[in-house]
């Protein structure tokens, strides 16, 4: 008792997961919460970490690693809220006022993405680099990025699945499904539109399915783009879709393809099985990436 | 005299510029080498600087900012080389090796186009941001990286020109002319790809050429890219094609189609006059970042 101890949120679209703890092997308590409004959501995740207090101790710090778009600016009058979002009910909701309210201890706050690649950074795959993506491709797809070895934000904060890749009409007539663009990226591979363009679930469909094949090919068109953009020193790929390991070898084929040889490193032209990989934390490096953002909260 | 001085070089594939002086107010000497052989261009710019030195006094340190693709880490074995590169004579070229045996002082060592960013960083257009893009579009297309106040290397360092972009082959049956991609952004939308695309040099086009509509398109297509996967505050554009101010204000409207509202800045949805930006030091942004990198070496 009156060791430090930490909370965190993994804040999904569908689902809040809140934990307790300081480690992967020091998680002492963990629960979901459906994501319905934000008062009931966050009022769950509030009297969950109340209960926790009791038992373990005041907590040092909360980190919270949410679905966005989000203000991450501490400078910004909005900061901690989510920014006007199609999630009904979510636009403009204070994430992090509602928290501060219930809590006097700090609060540390990025995307969902970010927080993950922060988890991957601190106990996972991407332990001692600088500059690294966390790629999550399920219900939809994002990107975390650290960049000279801090989260990066800029203007706002990444939003890399929704970048323009070539769509062959042809070879796939399927339209896209993203509500602003259409065909970007998200809108051609995200497991909601496997499931609309081939009329079963994603995880339903079994390895030899040419869907995987497609997948493979947008997946690693993207993954181009940011190695092109940004000169990763890895992509970490997670997420219910991303994870299927047919798919992984299939896109990493995919990429020195596309690159054709021209990223000139032995990582992607030799070794590119230690370059796009898993996670190292598999579905925990959310959950894990908040408790790691509440330690440098 | 006896005060401090720095030399700058901006090594590009057609000539390499050489500087001396401390700030743009404050360029004592510059001159144009043609880009031969790594030996006779390298030579003539040692040549220049010894010459220099007499007249201005010892340097302090020298920057170069150069063509790539480059090995910019220093705790690389090839560390201030070349890499592989279509360019005749120049893979494996010993650059800074070279300028080091003549001159025992600090070196930095970047890309082209890195430097340029930084030069814009200093005295130009992105003075006081830490997350920003310098794009260059002629002769080939380049873009430099700073995230989080320092310039991006990463697994080696960015080539965004090489991204790869939508290519409606029925508006543009043009197939796309790098050696590499075929029609990545910058085989579709570089000064030469403009040239044999339409059979006259881009900057003998009209304003009112159809070109323009097309080339901003490609540009557009590829700034959304760098937008949502990188979030910079701003984006610099130079070169020859770059800079023509036609060009910007059609990238300009291309982009806010192209994201349909997604990213929720104001810097993009209401002064994007000020977030898509010619570079404040125009054509000297690369010399000058050389001296700029000198200054921290």
């Amino acid at each position: 008792m009156g060791s430090v101890i930490f909370g965190g949120i993994e804040g999904g679209g569908t689902k809040f997961i809140c934990a307790v703890g300081t480690s992967p092997d020091d998680i002492r308590r963990e629960t979901r919460i459906p994501t319905t409004t934000p008062e009931e959501t966050l009022g769950q995740a509030v009297l969950f970490f109340n209960e926790a207090e009791k038992d373990f101790g005041r907590f040092s710090a909360l980190g919270v690693a949410c679905f966005g778009p989000l203000d991450p600016n501490p400078d910004s009058p909005t900061y901690g809220h989510i920014l006007p979002t199609p999630k009904p009910g979510w636009s403009n909701a204070n994430v992090i006022g509602t928290l501060k309210s219930a809590f006097d201890i700090p609060i540390a706050f990025d995307t969902d993405v970010n927080g993950a690649a922060f988890g991957e950074w601190t106990w996972g795959a991407a332990k001692g680099l600088d500059t690294f993506i966390y790629l999550t491709i399920g219900t939809g797809i994002g990107g975390g990025l650290m960049a000279n070895g801090k989260l990066v934000h800029g203007l706002l904060h990444p939003e890399m699945g929704h970048i323009m890749i070539p769509h062959d009409k042809e070879r796939d007539p399927f339209e896209g499904e993203c509500i602003f663009h259409k065909d970007c990226f998200e809108g051609l591979a995200s497991g909601p539109a496997m499931e609309k363009r081939w009329g079963q679930k994603a995880e339903t469909l079994p390895h030899d399915h040419p869907a995987w094949g497609l997948e493979a090919y947008y997946v690693a068109l993207a993954l181009a783009n940011y190695i092109t953009t940004l000169s990763p020193q890895i992509i970490v790929i997670g997420g219910g879709v991303g994870e299927r390991e047919e798919l992984l070898s299939l896109v990493r084929k995919n990429v020195q393809i596309i690159l054709n040889g021209y990223v000139h490193s032995p990582a992607i032209t030799r070794g590119i099985e230690e370059y796009i990989v898993s996670p190292g934390l598999r579905g925990r490096s959310g959950m894990l990436g908040a408790i790691a953002l509440a330690q440098t909260a």
